[in-house]
C-alpha cells in the first residue's frame, strides 16, 4: 500500500486543489459555500475522481479539464451522502457531525441539489453529451437501487440476484461511470469504454463484498465500525446468502437465528459467524470478490503498459487486501 | 382567457401525453414511477414547458424533440416542489396530500433526485450543451436564492434589491431558462436568446408580484389561499416594501404593526391593508408588474407575427389580470 499511496497522493492533492478553486468560482452565497465545503472536504480518499484521471491516463491523456470532469464524481457522491444523512437520521459520518446536525435538513437538501446541478453542468461542459449521459444514468441507477431496497423492506429478499442488483446501483454504477468517463475523455474506442465500465463495475462490487466481509471479520479498531452490525440488522449480505444455500442443519440454524429480534441477533453474532465460516460463506464471498477483480484486471489487458495501469492494478489489489 | 385556454389546451394535453410516455420509458421501479407520477400529474398548468414550445414556435419550430426538451422544466419544477415539501413540513399542496405524507421523506427526496438527473439528461441530449448550461444555471440560481433567504432569516432585510434577488432565483430563473431553451432549440441568434430570457425573467417576476398582491387583495374563494398570510408571517413583499418607503405617520404605523406577534398581525391585517392602500403600495407594485410585462412584450418585437407570439402576448396579459 505504501507504493500505491506514494503514487496517488500527488493526484488526490491536485484534485483537492482544483475542487476548491472550482467551488469558489461556482458558488455565490457564503453559507452555501460553507455547507458544500464541509460536505466535500471530509477526509475522503477521492477514489472516484482518481479513477477518472487514471482511466484517461491509460491512453496517456491528462489535462486540467480532465480533473474538472473527475470532480463530477466526487460532487455526485457528496450530494448523495448529504441526502442520505437526511434520510438516515444519522448523527455522525467519518467521526464528524453530519452536516444536517451542524446546519439543518433544509440547508443540506438544497446543498445536495446544488452539487447535483453543478456536477451535471461540469460533466456536460467538460466531458460532452456522452459523459453527461453516462453520469445521469449512474445517478438514476443510484435512485432506482434505493427504491429496490424500499420496496423490499418487508419482503426480505434473500437472493443473490437481488443483492447484486442493489450493489450495482448503490456503489458500482457511479464508480463505473467515473472510469467510463475517463475513457470518453481520452477518446477511447467503444471497446475501451466498455472495458473501463466493466473494470469500474467489478471494482465497485468487490469493494462492497469486502465491506460486507469486514462487517463480520474486521477489526473494529481498524475499520472504525463495530463488527456485527449487518447481522444485527438482519441485512442479507453475500456471506450470509452463501451460508444459507442448501438445507444443512447449519443453514437451518442460521435461518432460525435470523428470525430472532435485533437484540437476540446481537447476542448470537459469534455463533452466526461460526456457522457462516463452517459452511464456507466467507470463503465463497471472498472467492467471488477475487473473481470480480480478476475480470476487472483482465479487462485492462487491451491497454498498453503505463504507470496509470500499474496504479489501477495496485488499487484493485488494495480493494481485496484492505482491512479497514 | 377563454381564447387563450382554447389555444393552449391542445398543447398542454400533448405535453402530458409525451410526459407519460417519457417517464414510462425512463423509470424501471414501479414504486418510483408511482411517486414521480403523483408529483408531476398534479393538475398543474404546464406553464414552463408551454413557454419552451411557444418560444421555439416564434421561429416556426416544432417537433417531438421540442416537447421532450420542454418536459425538462416541468421535471425540475416538480423536483424542487418535492424537496420543498420535505423542507416546509407542509401537509397539502393544491388540495392533495403532499407526496411525503403519502409515502415518506426518503421516497420523496430520492424521487426528486431522480427527476433532477433525468431532466439534466434530457436537456443535454435533446437540447445540447447550451441548453444544459442554461438549465443548470437556473437550478443553481434556485438554490442560491433559497440560501439568500436562509441567511436573511434573522436579519429581516427590507430592501427592494433583496426582494428582486430572491424572486429572480426562486421563480424567474427557471421560467427564463424555459424560454431561452426554446430559443436555443429553434436556433435563434444571441439577440433572440436574450430577448426570450428577458421575456421569461420579467414574466416570472410579474407573476410573483401579482401573487403578492393577491395575498392582500385576492378573493380566498378563488385563489384557494387565505388572504393575509404574507402579512401574518411578516413577509416583506413588494406592496409592503413600497408602503414602508418614506417616513409618513402611515408608514411608521405600518412598521410598528410589523413588530407585533403573528397573532396580533393577523388581527391588524385589515388596518395594514388600508395603510398599504393609502400610501399607494398596491398601486406602485401593480405598476411595477405592468412595466415588467410591457418590457417583456417589447422584447418579443424582434420576432415576426405568429400564433405563438399571440399566445405569448395573451399569457403575459393573463399574468397581470389573473384573480386566482
Amino acid at each position: 500500500m505504501t507504493g500505491l499511496m506514494r503514487n496517488i497522493q500527488p493526484e488526490t492533492e491536485k484534485i483537492d486543489l482544483i475542487m476548491g478553486q472550482d467551488l469558489n468560482a461556482a458558488i455565490d452565497n457564503p453559507l452555501l459555500g460553507e455547507v458544500i465545503k464541509y460536505a466535500v472536504f471530509n477526509g475522503g480518499k477521492r477514489i472516484r475522481p482518481l479513477l477518472t484521471v487514471l482511466s484517461a491516463g491509460l491512453e496517456g491523456r491528462n489535462s486540467p479539464d480532465l480533473y474538472r470532469l473527475a470532480l463530477t464524481f466526487e460532487y455526485l457522491h457528496a450530494a448523495s451522502l448529504l441526502h442520505d444523512d437526511v434520510i438516515d437520521h444519522a448523527e455522525e459520518r467519518r467521526g464528524r457531525k453530519v452536516a444536517n446536525k451542524v446546519w439543518s435538513n433544509t440547508h443540506v437538501i438544497l446543498a445536495g441539489d446544488f452539487l447535483h446541478s453543478h456536477a451535471m453542468r461540469l460533466a456536460g461542459t467538460v466531458g460532452g453529451i456522452s459523459c453527461l449521459q453516462v453520469i445521469c444514468q449512474a445517478a438514476a441507477a443510484m435512485v432506482e437501487s434505493e427504491f429496490l431496497q424500499l420496496q423490499n423492506a418487508e419482503k426480505q429478499e434473500t437472493d443473490e440476484d437481488y443483492y447484486f442488483a442493489v450493489l450495482r446501483g448503490k456503489t458500482a454504477a457511479l464508480i463505473a461511470a467515473a472510469c467510463e468517463s475517463g475513457a470518453i475523455f481520452a477518446g477511447c474506442t467503444n471497446a475501451g469504454r466498455e472495458a473501463l465500465a466493466l473494470f469500474g463495475t467489478n471494482l465497485g462490487l468487490a469493494f462492497q463484498i469486502i465491506d460486507d466481509l469486514l462487517d463480520y471479520l474486521g477489526d473494529g479498531a481498524k475499520t472504525g465500525k463495530a463488527v456485527g452490525n449487518d447481522f444485527q440488522e438482519g441485512k442479507m449480505t453475500l456471506p450470509l446468502l452463501y451460508a444459507l444455500r442448501g438445507d444443512s442443519s447449519d443453514s437451518r440454524e442460521l435461518k432460525k437465528l435470523l428470525t430472532t429480534s435485533a437484540v437476540d441477533r446481537s447476542n448470537y453474532f459469534t455463533r452466526a459467524r461460526d456457522i457462516i465460516s463452517m459452511t464456507g460463506g466467507f470463503t465463497a464471498a471472498r472467492r467471488r470478490a477475487v473473481t470480480l477483480i480478476d475480470e476487472a484486471l483482465a479487462a485492462l489487458n487491451i491497454f498498453p503498459e503505463s504507470s496509470a495501469k500499474d496504479t489501477l492494478h495496485a488499487l484493485a489489489y488494495y480493494v481485496l487486501e484492505r482491512d479497514k
